[in-house]
């Protein structure tokens, strides 16, 4: 029998991403759902361009990125017989540069940073229990928020949310997950989440392997079938939640939290609690990455709108805590409708 | 000098539409921003298909290609010595179903029908007159709607409702026109308009020839930049309006007025007289054209979702009366937010 070869595609597993043989492993989330390649990433600069360009996405993954990515810079560092402080320091502050909307990233590399005094080991270590921490307050947040949604047949979902946004399961797309092995998905519909798409390429894709009956619409089309009585509840996932429960999501969330609010049907934001910033007391204070217009402007490289043409490209939106049924962490129930102030988390 | 070739691409003057030597003349707007082709359309079933795939499209415009086509059906009747009657009813219904959400095109259609008692020539002039009075009305609805918005810099729109979704002028475009030209423009932000995009591709367009300032976005920062305070007021057009002002438009629309309600800044329809529908009484017996999957599943030709999936493609949404500061027609303006029964329009 042939042993592996170096290139050989690793196998994750049903794993986004993961550490193996000192390097990271990552499933290049452009390619999908056309290709299924892992990447090798060996230094912390690798790991940043995969995170700039979204090879690498999605909140939870993002805290496990950050963690790993300080795992990386020790490792290479020792190996080196570099200074290991000064070179985890330089790489968190490039890590959390990386996506300074992403709450998580900077959880996930302040979680490995703190570990440095044990030397690269212990920061590998740290890292390895963030990541296996992730995978079980996944799950715990599906089952969590497909309790309050039990009944609630046809769904809605923005972006991407599943195991390709964590490490496995998810969040919002944890909690749909839950329900569907219960019986009770009805259909799910899947904003199609412009600019990059993540809906009609990675959601449809999670949830055809899970056997979710499900159906892509354009974002702008989530409020009027809303409005029309074809939907029972939205629930989504969270880039950084503030103190007051106001909720920073991917762009094209607060649309549907508007008109679920108009409609009466419930808008549940399901989130790990290190999406929560307790730094940060409202929306108004949580920084709104503008990414590249060509995002917008291109397709496949060709240009869709004409020469000259400008665009304006924020990643993110904000729906106020008003809109906010109720926000579902591994730990609580948050309800920011009602007014609130977040705290810390109850003891585990 | 050589004589002009059959074949050469006419030159429609800045219209999108319009009618020569008994042909229909329209530009191709699929082709648009890329290539600007003028289309001889010879029968009504040439027309049928240009409407259903979108390469002539636009409320306005379809009240006059309506009225077009039904001249069209005439000429061809009488060169063959067919039965006027017979050939210009069958068009009727083969024009009606070619977008049923679409009013006006029924409209149009009604009009050069009323005078087919006259023969081929009469159907031909009263075609005639729908087109010059599309231009008088697209020029007036801008005036009017201009002085509503005044003050207002940073305009939000959808769609597009411009030259190219009229003859010349457009709707909620011939505002933004007429608050340009008055200087009363700092920036519009167009929203892309998926699927099709004809907000990145036509209104960038139109709004580049004209000279206003603009940017584009993705359908779902809509709200978001609203909530953000960004936005000084949201101008669109219709497809089709309810006696108690449900507005239907684009797929989308719905969204900015749910933002536009929340944030206190005015929710302006501009739109003919020919779109309002006095015989449908709410949004709810509005008809929602359900158009191909393959519009959000594929671009280019190439799929974006991965096989299997399926797709689910409303192209209107229903915007309440209640979300509606203003509707703007040539001839009043009508406030549906305080409850309203529209009724026919006052004497010119």
């Amino acid at each position: 029998m042939e042993a592996p070869r170096r290139d050989d595609p690793p196998d994750l597993g049903g794993r986004s991403i993961d550490w193996r043989d000192d390097e990271v492993l990552a499933l290049d989330q452009t390619l999908l759902p056309g290709e299924e390649r892992v990447l090798r990433l060996r230094t912390v600069e690798e790991l940043v361009a995969a995170i700039r360009r979204l090879a690498v996405r999605g909140a939870m993954a993002l805290g496990v990125a950050g963690a790993l990515g300080i795992a990386l810079a020790a490792v290479r560092a020792e190996e080196r017989g570099a200074d290991l402080e000064q070179e985890v320091r330089a790489a968190a502050e490039r890590l959390r540069a990386a996506r300074p909307t992403a709450v998580n990233l900077g959880w996930g590399v302040d979680r490995a940073l703190a570990a440095r005094g044990g030397g690269a080991r212990a920061v590998v270590a740290e890292a390895l229990r963030v990541r296996d921490e992730d995978i079980a307050s996944s799950r715990a947040i599906g089952l969590r928020a497909a309790e309050l949604l039990a009944g609630r047949r046809r769904v809605l979902t923005h972006c991407n949310t599943g195991a390709l946004a964590a490490v496995e399961h998810g969040s919002a797309l944890s909690a749909i997950r839950v329900l569907h092995e219960r019986g009770g998905i009805g259909e799910v519909l899947v904003a199609e989440t412009r600019p990059l798409l993540q809906g009609a390429r990675l959601t449809a894709w999670e949830l055809g392997r899970l056997g979710v009956p499900h159906r892509v619409i354009v974002d702008g089309a989530g409020a009027g079938l809303i409005l029309a009585g074809r939907v029972d509840a939205v629930v989504v996932g969270a880039d950084r939640i503030a103190r007051n429960g106001d909720v920073a999501n991917k762009v094209g969330t607060l649309p549907h939290a508007l008109a679920a609010d108009r409609a009466g049907i419930p808008f549940v934001v399901a989130a790990p609690e290190s999406t929560i910033d307790l730094g940060v007391a409202s929306g108004a204070d949580i920084p709104i990455e503008e990414r590249d217009p060509r995002e917008i402007l291109e397709r496949d490289g060709r240009r869709v709108a004409p020469p000259g043409t400008e665009a304006l490209n924020p990643a993110f939106d904000v729906t106020p805590a008003a809109l906010v049924d109720a926000i579902v962490t591994e730990r609580r129930v948050i309800h920011p409708r009602e007014g609130v102030e977040i705290g810390p988390p109850p003891p585990a």
